[in-house]
C-alpha cells in the first residue's frame, strides 16, 4: 500500500490524480491539501468524486506530506520548491507536475518564471518524468518533473525523427492546440465559456514557458542545438492536445510513408502508452479523452522532403496526472500500466 | 444626432450596446466609461469593433455622462442607483440595464439585493422598460429600468394567457435556459468553458433575483397574485434563452391548438420584436442569435388541459441590449426598429 | 467467462457497451455484428478501443449469436424484435437497449413506432430492467428490455414522491434536456455541429416515443393513471440528460426540503448507482459524464405547495449500456456494481 | 435595383448571402431555388429570415435565372459548370462560390474534382475573385470565382511577403484551422455535434482539394514555383478559420517585428476587409463572427528567422458569401463595402 499525499489538488491536475487513484488497491490517499479549502469534503468540491473518496481536504502541513511515501504537488509553478526540501528531508518522495524542476538550467527557468529558484540544487537532483526516454533513472528518483502537456505531446512526436538523425534541425515547428482546461481551475476572463467557446486563437507568439523545456528536450535527443518554434492554439474544447509538427528532412535522406513509419513503429514499439496509428488513420483528441495514450500519425510530404508528425493527448492525463502516476508505478515497482489502462470516452 | 453615454461598458451588454449603436448615423457615443480600463481604446478591449469605433474608454465622470442626451448604465446591480440621481439632475435621460430600478417595491428590492437602495424616490419614476407592454409611458421618461433577460422571455410567454383570463394562477411554471454570458464577463470558475461547456445544470433553485421582477410584471398583466415557480438553467452556449412554459388552464376553459395560437397572433400582431410561430415550427435559441427577435411558440396539451409555451430570445440583445435601444428609439421619438433590424446569425 | 454478443454494435450504445465490456476479466466479447462494416476491426472504426478489444465487426448471424450467453441488441427500434425469437430459442439471453420490448400494450407500442410488432407474445416475457424497480425479477428473465435514455431519469426522479402518494397525479411535468449522442450516431442535418452547437431548443412537444414508456412505469408505480406533460429538449452537449421535474403535492400534505430529502435518502439508501445529493447541492451532467451514476436532488416549493426533482444521468450509461450492464450482472449473479464503478470525467 | 438569383440556397453559404443581401434596398432577391424544397418558404428552412423574405424556394430554372442580374452559385462543386454557360447565355452574370472555375488548368481540376470538366472554355474567362488581389478585372467579369475559405486566408496571410520577395519559397508551411460549417449543411456522421465537438483533429494531409488553388494564387504572386504545406484541422466550433502560416526567410533578409508589421501594413493599407492588427494583438475567430473582415497578425521569429502569420477570416463570410457580395460590389458599381460593414458578433 503506497501512502500517497496531493498538494494543491482543488485543480484539474489535482481532480484528476484523484479519478486515477481512487480506485486503486494498492494506494491509499492519506492527505489532500488546500488552504482556503480546509475542512470541506473533496466530494463537495468535486461530485464526480462522490461514493469514491471520503476524504476533506486539509491545511497544508509538512509533517502529514512528508509521512507519506509520495507526494504529488499539484501547484502552479514556484510553489512546490518552497516545500520539496523539508518533505524530501522528511523522506517522502515528490513527483512534482508543475515546473519548479523541470528545467536543468536555473538561470533560464529564472528567466522564464520571472522568480528565483528556493532550491537550486535539488534541480539536479530531479528526473524528468518522461518515462519514454528516462525510464531507466526513475525508479530510483526522490523527486520526479513530470513534463507539461505541451512538452509531452510534441517530445513524443519529434523524438524518433531527432533520434535517427534524419531532420534538419534549423527550423522545427510545432504547431499545437490546446484545450481550455489547461489553463488550469483558476478565474479567468479569457477561459470564460463566453470567450473561448466557439473560437480558436493563437497565444503566447512571443515566448510560451513551455518552450524551453521542450527544447532542452529536444536538443537531449539530437545530440545537438535546435531550432524550434513552437505556436500554442486555445481550442474551443476542455480537454486535449493536438501537436501538428513539421520537420523538414536533410537533403539525400531517402523518406517515404513506409519508411517513416517504420522508425516510429520501432522506436515505440514497447511503449504501452505511445500509440502509433498505421498509415491511413489520423488521431483526434477524442480518442484518448480521459486515456493515458499518445496517439501518434506521421507522414512524409514529397513535394516539400518534410515529415508531419501529429500527436493527441489528453492534457490532463498523458499530459499531466496520468503521466505522474506513471512515473509513481515506476518509482514503487509497480507495473507501469497500473491504473491506467481506462479507457477513452467515446463520444 | 442623439448623444450617448455608456457607463460599464467593458461588459457583454456594453459590448453589445456599441454593437447596436455604433452603425447609427443618428447616434454618437460620445462616453465609455471604465475605472479600470481609462486610456485604453475601446476596439483593444473588444477587436470587433475595430474599424467601427475610435473611443478610448474614460473614467466615469458625471459631468460628461450628464451632458449627454442619454446615458446607458450597463453596470451590475447597485451601482447606478448611486450615479443617477445625478446624471438625471444635469439634464441626461437615463437607460439602466441593472436591476437598480425594476423592482417597484423597494422592501423587495433590498432584500433579495441584500443593500440598501441609495434614491427609493426615482424606483416610482423609473418606467418599466417592457415596450410590448409599457409603450406608452416610455416616450416621456426620464429613467427607464430595462427588464432583465429571464424577465423579458418569461413575460413576453406568459402575457398573452395572463391577459386571456384562461389560466390557472396557483402553479405556474417557468423552466429556463441560459447561456453562460448571462453571468457576465466576469472571472468566475463556474463560467470557465472547462466548468460549463458539455454539461447542464439548474442554479438558483432556492430563488433566483429575477422571480421578484417576473411576478411582478405577471401579477400586473394578471391583476391579481401569481404562484410561479421559476427555475434557471446554465446551458453550454455563449448566447440565448429558452424559456419552457407550463400554465395549467382553468377547468372549463375551452382550448386547442389553434385556439391558443390565435391569442398569441392577436396578442402580438402589431409587434416588431415578438414572432408567434405557426404551429408545427418550435424556436430555437440559434433562430434569433445576435437579433433583437423574441420566438414564441404555443401549444395546448389536452392530455393534461395545459399551455405549452416556449419563447427564444438572445439574452444580449432582446433580453438586455437591443431592449434598451428599443427604449431609446421610442424616447426619443424614432422608428422603433431602427438598428434594431439585424438578421440572427445561423448557423 | 460470460460469452457476449453485441448487435449493432456501430452506434453510440454499442461503442459504450465496448468500453464499459472489454476491460472485464469475466466476460468475453465474442462477437461484434455490422451489417455494412463486417470485416473491418471494430478498433478501427472507434480508435478509443485500440488496444484494448482485438476483433473485427462481423455480419449478422444467428448461429454465432445464439452461442453466446448474451446478447445485447444496440440497434434501432424494430430490429431487434426481427432476430430476438430466435436467438432465445437457440439457448442465449437477450439484452435489448431499443424499445422493443419496453411497452407491454402492443396497441401503444404499434401506434408510437408505427410497425407492427413481430413477436407480441415475448413482450410479455420481457422484464422492464430497471433494477431499482424490478431487481426481483431480472436474475431469471431471458429477456430484457432496458429502459430508455429519458425514462430511466424521470422515472428514478418521480419514482420516491409516487410510491410515497404524496403528489396529486394530475398534471405532472418532466422538462428534460438531452445532449445529442441521444440521437445516435446517424447522418442527420439536425444533429450536426453547424446546427445543434451553441443553440437550445425543444422537440417532440406534440409527443414523445419516450413518453408511454414513462407513464407506463410512473403509474405501476402509482397504482392508478397519471397526467404528464414531458418536453424534451436538445442541448448542446455531447453527453447527458437533466430532468428538471415538477410535482404539485396534494393539498393538506405537509412537506419541507427535509421530509422530501429523507424520502429520497430511504427509497434509494441501498442503489449504488443512485445518489442522491444533499440539500445545499444540485446535479449537473458533468458530475456523472460516463459514470453509471444517477445524480438526484429534491426540493420544496412551498410557495407553490410543489416538489421540484433535479435528476442527471449520462444517457449512454446509466441511460443505455451501463444499464444494460448493470442487467447482465444481475442476470448472471455477479455483484451488480461489476465493471461500473468507473468514476466520472471532470472536468 | 440588382436582380438577384440564388442557386442552391438551402446550404450555409446560401443563407449566409440572404442574410448579407436580404436587407438591402438596392438588391432584390428575385429567384432562389432548391431542387427538394421547390415551394417551401425559404424562412421556414431559416428562421431567422423570418420578416426578412417573403419568398419560396423554387425548382433551378435557367430561363428564371437568366433573367437575373447575377446568379450566385451556393453549390457543390461541380454543379454550377452544368448550368452556367446557359445563364451567361441568356444575359445574367455569374458569381460561383463553388470550386467550378477557381482552378486555370483543367487536368489540375479534373484530377482533384475526379470528374471532366463540362465547360473549360469559361474558364479562362472566370476572374479569380479575390478583390485585394484581382480588383481591377472584377467590374467587367462575366463570371467570377469566389476563392474557397482556406484559400482566401491563406493567400490573404502569404501575399505581402510573397509579393516581397522576402521569403524562401522552398518550404512554406499553413497550418489551418477550420470550423464544422466548411463542411456545408449536409448529413455527414464526422461533422456530427457528437463526433465534432470537444475534440480536433487534422484531415485531408494527403492533400485537400484547396491545394492546387491556394498554391496558385501563391505563384502568381511569388512569380514562381512555391513549395506550399498544407494541413487543414477540424475544430469544435461553428464557424471561422484561423490560418498560422510559417514563411522562412530568405538568408541574409534584413527583419524585425517592426519591418514586417510594415510590409504588412503599407499592402493592406487602403483595403476596406483586410485588417492588419498591430504588434501585440493577436487574431481570434470570434474577432470576425459574422463579419467579411480578415484579421492580420505578423511576427518575427529571430531564433529561426522565420516570418509567422496569423489570419482570422469567417468561412462564410470573407471565405465565402460576403467576398460573394463584394465582388458584386464591384461588378455593379457600387460601393465595395455596400451590405458588408456589418460588426461581429462578440461573444
Amino acid at each position: 500500500m503506497i501512502k500517497v499525499g496531493i498538494v494543491g489538488a482543488t485543480g484539474y491536475t489535482g481532480v484528476e490524480l484523484l479519478r486515477l487513484l481512487a480506485p486503486r488497491q494498492d494506494v491509499e490517499i492519506a492527505v489532500v491539501t488546500s488552504r482556503e479549502l480546509a475542512g470541506t469534503a473533496v466530494s463537495e468540491l468535486f461530485p464526480n468524486l462522490r461514493g469514491h473518496i471520503d476524504l476533506a481536504f486539509s491545511a497544508p502541513d509538512s509533517r502529514a506530506l512528508g509521512g507519506c511515501d509520495v507526494v504529488f504537488f499539484a501547484t502552479p509553478h514556484a510553489v512546490a520548491m518552497h516545500s520539496v526540501p523539508e518533505i524530501l528531508a522528511l523522506g517522502a518522495r515528490v513527483i512534482d507536475l508543475s515546473a519548479d524542476f523541470r528545467i536543468q538550467d536555473v538561470v533560464t527557468w529564472e528567466q522564464w518564471y520571472g522568480t528565483q529558484h528556493a532550491c537550486p540544487d535539488l534541480i539536479k537532483e530531479a528526473v524528468y518524468g518522461l518515462p519514454e526516454v528516462n525510464r531507466a533513472a526513475i525508479p530510483d528518483a526522490r523527486l520526479i518533473a513530470v513534463p507539461g502537456c505541451y512538452p509531452t505531446a510534441i517530445q513524443l512526436g519529434f523524438l524518433p525523427l531527432l533520434e535517427s538523425g534524419m531532420v534538419n534541425l534549423d527550423r522545427l515547428i510545432a504547431d499545437a492546440k490546446s484545450g481550455v482546461s489547461g489553463a488550469g481551475r483558476k478565474a479567468a476572463v479569457g477561459s470564460l465559456l463566453a470567450e473561448a467557446a466557439d473560437s480558436i486563437k493563437a497565444y503566447g507568439v512571443e515566448g510560451h514557458r513551455h518552450l524551453p523545456e521542450i527544447k532542452q528536450g529536444m536538443q537531449l535527443a539530437a545530440g545537438s542545438e535546435v531550432g524550434l518554434l513552437f505556436v500554442p492554439h486555445l481550442t474551443p474544447m476542455i480537454r486535449g492536445i493536438l501537436a501538428t509538427l513539421y520537420a523538414p528532412l536533410k537533403p539525400g535522406v531517402e523518406a517515404s510513408n513506409e519508411s517513416l513509419q517504420a522508425v516510429f513503429d520501432t522506436r515505440y514499439a514497447d511503449e504501452a502508452f505511445v500509440d502509433v496509428l498505421p498509415q491511413g488513420q489520423l488521431p483526434a483528441t477524442r480518442d484518448v479523452r480521459g486515456s493515458n495514450r499518445c496517439e501518434i500519425a506521421v507522414r512524409y510530404d514529397a513535394a516539400t522532403h518534410t515529415a508531419i508528425v501529429i500527436a493527441a493527448e489528453d492534457n490532463l492525463v498523458k499530459g499531466a496526472s496520468g503521466q505522474a502516476v506513471q512515473n509513481m508505478n515506476l518509482m514503487f515497482g509497480l507495473a507501469e500500466t497500473a491504473g491506467l489502462t481506462g479507457i477513452a470516452l467515446m463520444p
